[in-house]
């Protein structure tokens, strides 16, 4: 019998999630390229136990004072009562291996909290595209592959991951395609991949960390797989789907 | 003096514009390409005196009372209440020569109704889409380019007009670029020209239209300077911004 296809849609922005149909039956990937998404990949590729991500800042304090270990930031900048910020950077084995880490975003961490209505929420980045598109291909779910963006706006660097995901799906099994935001990222993806380094310097949040200093992340944050652990929201947690 | 440069934001959906900043200060085009602000261009091509664009169903019929000729239409269909659909061809001369029109469309009156905090709100379209250019260039204010889309999420076609836009505004005067939808709306338009019409086929408001076979008028949809005039709000009403 043919398997029938699964359709791949992208949402630009988490607050537009809601115009999505049928959020509970799909399969959501986070995407929050700069920086958040790739800190978390990077921090279970270091051995990371598990992660709780809080939307709120004012939910921070409570952890905090229990002794986790705080990843905080906003704007670009860590918070104040965090300990480490989120560039990918500061997830080294000697913070994060075997610990449990609270991280909270501008962008990512709300992304997170938008989507908790679907099937399951993993979180994606260049560093473990491959694991995210084998992972999807051996759920067979519906898809959305959900760009936290930059406060509710659409950005560039999350929206050609998701094309560079949905070529990867493309390549390898059979998906329905009937939204523009996903043809509008396989095609964004077609020109970036030519020269990604060079397409990403235009990015808004790209010259943002620039002037804050903080674009040491950049080459990190759009090379592939350099681990394939997927991990996966379960309950408040995020830990390693291949755990599971 | 060196003029200072002004700024082009791209908006993918209406329900995202309360993300902008200083709204108030700024000129909106608002961009409904299959078919809503074609039409309404179309309809001051064939010498409409005035429109009146409604975003509430609702609202129709008081004007229905009051003799107005409605345009009207959701998902593509003609409203039973109406005279006429959405068709540009619907606004022919002999229907709404000097006439005032009342207009209520799935996506384009609401986009006009989000976008009524700004500084001026204008109607774009491939069909007068240089007159818009020239009407941007000589107004001299920062620009957003307000994709209606298609129930508030995404679409190509709105998208690449977008681009359009950016690409003649840019090839005649400097203005500074800072946003990521803009920047991805001019990329989408660079593979878009190629072959306009092509490229429209995966856009899947046009395959909504097709199989409803109302898709007679996506050649005229696509071609540009069929007229030079700007529709532009004021109050209440659409008039001719070249009459004011």
């Amino acid at each position: 019998m043919e398997k029938s296809l699964k359709s791949i849609e992208v949402c630009f922005s988490p607050a537009n999630l809601k115009y999505y149909n049928n959020i509970s039956e799909k399969n959501i990937v986070v995407i929050d390229i700069l920086r958040a998404t790739t800190a978390i990949c990077n921090a279970f590729n270091n051995g990371v136990k598990e992660m709780i991500p809080i939307a709120k800042i004012e939910d921070i304090s409570i952890f905090k004072q229990n002794g986790y270990i705080i990843a905080g930031e906003r704007d670009g900048q860590k918070l104040e009562n965090a300990d480490i910020g989120n560039s990918p950077f500061n997830f080294t084995p000697e913070i994060v291996k075997d610990k449990t880490i609270v991280i909270s975003t501008t962008n990512g961490t709300q992304a997170i909290e938008y989507a908790k209505e679907s099937k399951n929420i993993i979180i994606g980045s260049f560093i473990n595209i491959t694991a995210v598109s084998d992972w999807l291909i051996k759920q067979d779910e519906n898809i959305i592959l959900l760009c936290a963006g930059w406060k509710n706006k659409f950005n560039l660097e999350d929206t050609i991951y998701a094309g560079a995901v949905i070529e990867q799906l493309m390549n390898r099994e059979k998906y329905q395609i009937n939204c523009d935001s996903a043809m509008a990222s396989l095609d964004l993806w077609s020109i970036a991949k030519e020269n990604l380094l060079q397409y990403i310097e235009k990015a808004s949040h790209r010259n943002r960390l620039k002037k804050m200093n903080l674009d040491d992340i950049i080459e990190f944050c759009f090379t592939k797989d350099i681990c394939d652990i997927v991990p996966i929201l379960k309950g408040n947690k995020i830990i390693s789907a291949t755990k599971i």
